[in-house]
């Protein structure tokens, strides 16, 4: 069995990344990844009539660009694994309706890239198909009126809440070309130790990714001093320092190979996001802008890429709950 | 490669059906199917506070007892494949939560079922596991409430409306034991022929099933006397009469195999379901009871098994948008 230890998998013929895409909002596009990125909208609408309708359009972009860059046809691509934040993950159902793709819909909050680039490596690996499309993405304002306010309502932010990030990222996976590959991957289960408040998912998510990185260790063998770097995606400040401590009193020593791309994303300095990035699409835009161009260029050889979601549900926060979170790493190596 | 045609699966190793369970609501065991179902809640907050709590605690309940009736134990199962129709899943969520399994969160609407057992087969023919749990579940209180009106505003139902279903089904897939077997699925493309009417939604999905079936028999060279039944889940009475004239433009014979979720789970003349159940808690739960175990005993030899889904957005509704329909099929056989 392609299983190791309790929760990882370990692919026989590791899947490989044919291509990848981004598309961004403006502010997103404002930041220091800037230069990475394929495509910045003007604005947060990029051409469409709402916010949701938007958020399709950053996704079909993505997927666009990252099939023409695999040297591929949508009509390639076998399967089409994607989700998003919005309410029955409205923002990929109504993109996909437009690719014609055969469709797994997704729900993993903030880990959803890495879910969808684990089942699609599954794919890959057990010889379901040759070519793989795994995207997400996230809009600012669409999250912000269905998870807790209005834009208009003017709500003042905590310094722990986190700006999600407006844009998408794709990825094609590959049976038969790449350069970059996925060995393996950790699946991730729930874990809540109990964070009530809906501005602070990087408290909630922390433990979730830490429980995952350690099974990865524990399954694999490895240790921090394996990884060029692993970044979760997307903790935020509060959820970094949060994970830095756990694995601190573990007795893990980070050596500057942690990273998170909620916080690489904005300039927290400049850009008034608080705790930094969230939303799937931005683990997903910052993978497919700096992480993978980074390896490809060579300053990182192997990285483990944690998706780390909040599952809250603002219904069941008003019932008393609190908010579930949960993580997949995956293994990437040039 | 293990795929033949378009969008067809065909197993190596075709994954086996260890064992299921099904718990539902009052009016679901007032119903035709009650001798079949395992577990009957004696009203819909099934000893919990709020009908998303209940949610989360009918797919408790039908995992616990599909992993009971598999002779293992939670742990034994290597991933659990769920999702349903609240915002975020979280009935799916906040139930996983408790069950310790490695967890991939789907939305696929009413077509979950058939994408979770989609998924669980894959994994399991693609060696990344010896047991899977595949789950969905439903609510019609909670339902109600997020997609149409508040049950206490007494909003009148059309004709055309169907009554989601209360309750979950849940499977354990397997590499090593089981009578019934998956020996191929069919991957269904997003359909979307205009509908607008969130109360008409057997319309929004027809032309989806009509799509995956066909598609499923030009991909293996089949045809309706191939099967004992084709059951899709959940049209209701609309969509169903929709789905037979289409085949009949089509030029194919139903020849009285063709049954749907929705219509055998509930009397439609005396439980006041108008078009029939729906949710992706009618084609799990009727699957987990009535099929499956007329597939033991010799009702049925193969099944094709159509998870149908309407992936309305009640804000893109308001948006003017239409209601996106999929379909997946998988091939059940003794």
């Amino acid at each position: 069995m392609k299983k190791k230890g309790k929760q990882t998998v370990v692919f026989e013929n590791p899947p490989l990344i044919r291509g990848f895409g981004s598309a961004v909002g403006k502010k997103e596009g404002e930041g220091p990844l800037k230069k990475y990125f394929d495509c910045i909208s003007s604005d947060d609408r990029f051409g469409e009539a709402t916010w949701e309708k938007a958020e399709s359009r950053f996704i079909s972009e993505s997927v666009r660009t990252a099939v023409r860059k695999s040297g591929m046809k949508l009509a390639d691509a076998d399967y089409i694994f994607c989700g998003d934040l919005l309410n029955q993950c409205a923002g990929s159902n109504f993109a996909v309706r437009e690719l014609g793709i055969p469709f797994f819909g997704l729900y993993g909050a903030c880990s959803t890239m890495a879910e969808a680039l684990l089942l699609g490596a599954m794919a890959i690996d057990g010889d379901f198909g040759e070519n793989v499309v795994s995207v997400t993405s996230s809009h600012f304002c669409s999250s912000e009126r269905q998870f807790r306010f209005p834009l208009e309502y003017g709500g003042s932010r905590p310094a722990s809440s986190q700006w999600t990030v407006t844009g998408s990222g794709a990825v094609v996976l590959s049976s038969v070309e790449g350069k970059v590959k996925i060995p393996s991957a950790t699946v991730g289960k729930i874990v809540d130790l109990g964070i009530t408040d809906a501005n602070n998912m990087g408290a909630a998510m922390a433990p979730a990714a830490m429980d995952t990185v350690i099974t990865h260790f524990e399954d694999t063998g490895r240790d921090f001093k394996d990884f060029d770097m692993i970044f979760t995606g997307d903790l935020g400040n509060v959820g970094y320092e949060i994970l830095g401590s756990l694995f601190s009193e573990d007795g893990y020593s980070v050596r500057g190979r942690l990273s998170d791309c909620g916080l690489i994303i904005f300039d927290r300095e400049k850009q008034d996001v608080h705790s930094g990035g969230s939303g799937c699409g931005c683990s997903a835009s910052v993978l497919t802008s700096y992480i993978l161009n980074e390896m490809l260029s060579g300053s990182f050889k192997r990285v483990l890429f944690v998706g780390t979601g909040a599952l809250m549900s603002p219904v069941l926060t008003g019932q008393g709950e609190s908010i579930p979170g949960i993580a997949h790493a995956i293994e990437l190596e040039v």
